[in-house]
């Protein structure tokens, strides 16, 4: 039996003001350690000191860009911190939240776009993903039956970025669902259509999901019992027009 | 705003060991009034039986066969229906949890076999459904922005009796989300490649959805807030070999 | 060794200038006999002339109802059907094209609607495939391996009316493409998501699908090698915005 | 109005036994010009001799490796090279065909697995699509209406390195259908659950795809008419179990 505390892993919280930063807060609330990861450090610590004010604990994990080596160092990082509050730590869930590229007309795409665009969505997520199933498998099962959950977002704004990520993310739920660890990609249909939306538009929850609603999700996803596992949860505001 | 208890109608409960029966338990301790649909009494009473033995509150309301008419006439009957409690009632659920046949060899299907099927899975679900949404039309948005949830189960044992309801919840979702009406459809994908599995399996919940699991999944269904509803929710044993 | 001349059967063709009646034409150019089944008698008359006056033979079938007992009636009729030319036939390729209802609202939608509707689209759609089937398992195998081909038209303009169509076609297709028995669906995506289109939309061959484009791909179907069968095919015209 | 012969390119004929040399010698029998990448010169050589011993017209262009800067040199060489029969041609058809890299357990995939496979699956099929249409906007319309058709093969033995080409050839379709341009993507669903198949499998084509069946679904893609494209079409033989 574990007797660390819970570990939750965000990579990706943009300007703290969307999903990966909801969530990190939702998970905090519920008594989770939160270990959140970033290219901009201002957003980080903003963020990791709000959670502190309301009695939750997080740490920032500066990354200076999403590559398969920065993304492993900074994953050993995350596992060997020393919390000020003492005591082992166990991660049970990560999330992958890296925003995705949104190109513009094909034939304007250049190689180094879709290089770099490559090494992020898909190669610092493969090693994210690897660190993360390699540290479940150490974990006994907790209460549902699970080694751990993965999630990733899955925002179809631009199909191109996306894709690829839910082809992955049912690719390793196939792979390691026997192993009792959970993998998950959640949806957000809202953007699917909307590439150019006007900001009437987002700032509408009837129309655009909102951050604190897709966090909620991810909560109930993690509390899923092993008998009964989505492996992608697709949400659509309810005025959506399909 | 509504001073009525929450109403949650069942229509379906087999032999009070599934699906239907456990939604019925989990929004009983949840606070529901649950009234329950079903064609054996014996069942029915003793499922009442049970949930009254918790300190919930059911009714039994049977029905002779699954018509247009006799769906409708025992859909009226709950409305009116004198709670021993007291107090006003307001249908906020309601679950069409009404088996399906699963045919043998397409040749050997009679003309009486397809009329059959469709009276109970295609009319007298249309008659539920038109019920259900005539009555959330008349009532107050919930703290989640929702004037009621229409859930239907969609185990996928049976490709011909299952995807028409998959169909039809979709288009009522479409249709009734800009009303604020949240209508989702719960898919058993554990079943969907089984249909002659043996008994072991159906007693291993990492092989096979596990009914309370399944309620679970209903009731969070049910508190999804407006700007983040899921119309379809897969379900998948974490075992489930794809 | 079959001997017999190759026969087309189509069931719906509405005022003779869409799917159906493109269909038939393109059949009996290519050498088939073709046998019309639709309720309007003139609309009937008028395409066995006009297949007959470009050198084709195809006979009339009215039928006063789609009912599985007279959509049964009206298939035997065919297969015994005298042939002016003389010598005997065999049944290769049977199209569904009975057209479909679009209700509006769903709760204007009344008992009588639903029940005719599925009348109509399930139930004589049933009893058409069971009779083809029978007729095909007494077939030879043609030269690319098949004994016949049974072909529905999905138009998915009404998602209500179509989904059962393709549920049903993909479980005919499972059961009897051992029995090489080829069944496939063809998906018109143009008219989708257009219910209300204007007709000038409608005579724009890059905005909607032309009738004779779509006969060209049933033709394409039934040539198949056995060895690269396509159960649903979509078409959408070049200029869709998808 | 084009004077030239129409050229097909074909990216990917590995060992002239499969998808890609049985469709290189259908179009040259169909009066193309065809033009050859690969990796392995000999293979490339022996197609070459084999079309023209038949009295097609081929050419060979090795390419060192798939990346973007390779490929696009051998695009421009195509595009300039002077064919032994004299007169111009005109770039119609172009096949990417290369072949997918099936990795084992996902935690035994390396950086450089994922960084070779990414360069040879997306970017260099990116450099390719982008050479293609470039050229394709250069062309009159065809009589079926078409500037070109630019296909994809993808098998889905993997799914790893599959699902990115689907998505990829969808926002293709999507961007370039209104220029009159074609693209799509042929689907072997027979290799799609059969990562480990025998070869017993291997040579039954009632299991397994016969290529020379694939490449008559390719001529039959380039031929349809502009009102009726397919963006994806999905084979399956006929006793494939679902």
């Amino acid at each position: 039996m574990s007797t660390g505390r819970p570990l939750l892993i965000v990579a990706g919280i943009g300007n703290a003001s969307g999903t990966g930063a909801a969530t990190a807060r939702a998970f905090a609330k519920g008594g989770y350690r939160v270990a959140l990861i970033a290219r901009n450090t201002e957003h980080l610590n903003r963020l990791v000191e709000e959670i502190s004010g309301a009695g939750g604990e997080a740490a920032a994990f500066p990354i200076p860009e999403y590559s398969y080596t920065a993304t492993g160092d900074v994953f050993d990082k995350i596992l060997s911190h020393a919390w000020p509050g003492g005591g082992s730590i166990e991660l049970r869930v990560a999330l992958w939240n890296v925003g995705v590229n949104v190109f513009g007309s094909f034939l304007n795409v250049t190689e180094k776009d879709i290089q770099s665009s490559l090494e992020v969505h898909v190669t610092a997520g493969f090693a994210f993903s690897r660190k993360v199933i390699l540290a479940f498998k150490e974990n006994e099962l907790d209460s549902a039956g699970s080694r751990g959950t993965l999630l990733f977002t899955g925002a179809t704004a631009s199909i191109r970025g996306n894709v690829f990520t839910s082809a992955f993310a049912a690719s390793l739920a196939k792979e390691f669902g026997k192993e009792n660890i959970h993998v998950s990609i959640l949806t957000d249909l809202s953007l699917s259509r909307r590439g150019n939306a006007a900001e009437a538009w987002k700032a509408n929850p009837d129309l655009r999901l909102d951050a604190e609603s897709i966090a909620k999700s991810y909560l109930y996803l993690v509390q899923q019992d092993r008998s009964a596992w989505t492996w992608e949860l697709d949400l659509r505001p309810a005025h959506e027009k399909w």
